[in-house]
């Protein structure tokens, strides 16, 4: 059996991995654009802030050890220019080869929305699209004093973090009202204070142009300008479908339609990863969710089903965590706005809290519980300390369809350094509780 | 309405606030043995080693509060002495009285396990039972400079790193073969190797009797004899049921049986906290938990139905976190061994992963997941760098019935510093997987 797959980030290299270790005798190629296989784009801030000194360190392994240890058929440096039936073709450094496939699996991933304004093909203004991207903004940023981020979502986030680490001024431009604009506005006003100590965020504002001669002088936005060396945009990402389009089915804001087993409309064709469509959990319905985590779980269950075996994927809650200097910030599940947008009815509790026993030194946690009027755990949005324990609670929960119930019951351990007896989890459940007239 | 409850514990002031809230005209009574209310045992260790200056900090609400904010009536100093129908008589120092109840609460806690051995009496031996010995612990540990900690459950492992932190000499028995008896022996092992760094660990063996003249001046073992000038006690707790006997009927280890309602054998007596029984949810069996978590909860439900009001507690798994030194430790639901006692037929998974991604610093965490051959999760233990979220997230999946498929799509967020792409929870699954034959 010839197995070829498009795309070598987590959902290709997943996917191959588990086909060869089901069948290790089955043809399994990879075709990979860039140079690099396994890439770790999660990883750029902290290449670009210094945390991680050589960019190598962020490819989870290296070619050869797939090739060597798992016995994958890799090939980077190789666009796929064209698909048909059985068959690819595919522009490998300069010249064509074709290939013979019997199961094909999309993983090309997803790719930056552009701005479409004046000016973003100056020397110095750069998307973090691509992972080799990530060596150009930190080349430039080591030599520049002056940054503009342009979007506030968990890229242009962690970004402005990375970038302050470099002792540059950063601006943030964000045409929301709010940085991080999944995130309910009580959680946001938090993360906006944090930002402000850094940064200087400019909300509600949309980039018009960016200017200058030779490369970047300057942003210009609806509402002023901001002179810098140096322009990132990170405004969203969107699937990367161009050599699908037309082949198979479309879904959920252009993703590949899949199903369970991350077939898609056409026979021995899966997709997985960021540019396939999968099941948001909380709603039951299709949905778009490009983040590492399920694009390694969707690329493993396509490699199952390739093999010729059985295995469903369930969807994900989009959970997420991130950071910016002390604060963690983490979400799974839905907003309250998103839950809105869905159609249901909301109750909700925004709480702050110790996250220690109050004997001891701890920190503060504000949390928001988002539920349905029937007590429904709809999500959970947490941003201060000790976050990631409460969204991996709030993860496992949303999971199993729990309720406010299940949040308030839920043993939860008590250890005075890191929890409280009555944890923020269960006193914001008990909050929704008095809300619904629950005793 | 006339509430009486024993107890002015977690369990005790749970429940008294809880009714006063819902019923703010009812009359409720607290009695109290000690000076003190709503204390929190699980403090002790941090007080002992210094991070709690002053004893009263371990108290989450003075009295006043209850009393002027609750409306409760508290009473300390009180010692119930004897129980009738309808009726109970107090000793509040030194003078009995008389009161009336219509409804009832035990909540009496547990009281420390005794050794019966010789010696135990003298100066300088103290157990760990009685939330005003802990400062007696304090202040006897500040003067001397070897201490034998007898026990390695929680709380010895607790009061051993609080006492080196203290600068004393720490030697700690332990009857089993490994300390925190409960874990199975490869988390087991590694709380050894970190404890053997700071306190001579003597495993194996029982202690025999305690000599000195005026005070203890060695501990006797089967095995041995260890000099010290202070030895504390923790060899585990018993419920606390001297004045429940005979009034209501008890159930596992003496525990006072309930439903899920908190009440007990006879009518409008009820029962919460260390000295009720409840459900183990992982088992669906009776079960004694006595943690200050369930307490809590337990006392929180026990309030609701007093009130007349209804509510069911669903149990508990036995959650626990702790610490020794650089290492966090955690569990819930089942370790092997219990399960194995159980009659369930066990498969495990036990791994060491990197907590981060493995270009940033983080640490290790070694986990071990415990299911039964139809993938149904029993339990998780861990060690090592953040724990706390990984036994959160193992709470909420064995408090909603979780399997290992579960474990493995629950989609918990990667975020580079403290967690991985496949976090270890989800390594554990997989290597589930394999043992069930799962592709």
């Amino acid at each position: 059996m010839k197995v070829a797959i498009i795309g070598g980030g987590a959902a290709g290299m997943s996917a191959a991995s588990r086909v060869k270790a089901l069948r290790p005798n089955w043809d399994v190629k990879v075709f990979e654009k860039s140079r690099w296989v396994s890439h770790a784009p999660c990883g750029i801030p902290f290449f670009v802030g210094g945390a991680v000194e050589k960019f190598d360190e962020l490819c989870a392994y290296d070619i050869d050890y797939f090739k060597r240890e798992r016995g994958i058929d890799v090939h980077t440096n190789a666009r796929v220019v064209e698909i048909e039936e059985g068959r690819l073709t595919v522009d490998e450094g300069g010249k064509e080869a074709s290939y013979e496939w019997d199961k094909l699996l999309f993983a090309t991933g997803s790719k930056a929305v552009r701005l479409n304004v004046e000016g973003e093909n100056l020397e110095g203004v750069i998307y973090v699209d691509d992972i080799e991207n990530a060596e150009r903004v930190k080349i430039e940023a080591m030599k520049v004093d002056n940054v503009v981020v342009v979007g506030s979502g968990y890229i242009g986030v962690e970004m402005a973090d990375a970038i302050t680490r470099l002792g540059k001024n950063v601006t943030v431009i964000e045409v929301m009202e709010r940085p991080l604009p999944e995130y309910d506005a009580e959680i946001a006003a938090i993360i906006k204070s944090e930002m402000e100590k850094y940064v200087n965020l400019r909300l509600s504002e949309k980039v018009t142009a960016f200017e200058g001669k030779d490369r970047v002088e300057k942003v210009v936005t609806n509402k002023g300008e901001y002179p810098c060396e140096l322009a990132i945009i990170a405004v969203g990402v969107a699937p990367n479908t161009d050599l699908a389009k037309g082949f198979v089915e479309l879904g959920v804001k252009g993703a590949i339609r899949t199903n369970s087993r991350m077939e898609t409309s056409r026979e021995n064709v899966y997709a997985a990863g960021d540019c396939a469509e999968s099941i948001n959990i909380v709603t039951g319905r299709e949905d778009w969710i490009p983040l590492a985590a399920p694009a390694n779980k969707m690329g493993y269950v396509a490699g199952v089903n390739m093999a010729g075996l059985e295995m469903h994927y369930p969807g994900s809650l989009k959970s997420q965590l991130t950071g910016f200097k002390d604060i963690e910030i983490g979400k799974a599940g839905l907003s309250e706005n998103e839950a809105i947008r869905f159609g249901y009815e909301v109750v909700s509790a925004f709480i702050t809290s110790r996250t220690s026993a109050r004997y001891l030194p701890g920190g503060l946690i504000h949390l928001k519980v988002v539920a349905d009027r029937n007590g429904k755990l709809l999500g959970l949005q947490a941003v201060g300390k000790d976050v990631a324990m409460r969204v991996y609670a709030a993860s496992a929960l949303l999971h199993k369809n729990g309720d406010v119930k299940d949040l308030f019951f839920c043993d939860f351990p008590y250890y005075p350094p890191v929890s409280r007896v009555w944890d923020p989890l269960v006193v914001a459940a008990r909050n929704i509780f008095r809300k619904l007239g629950l005793p």
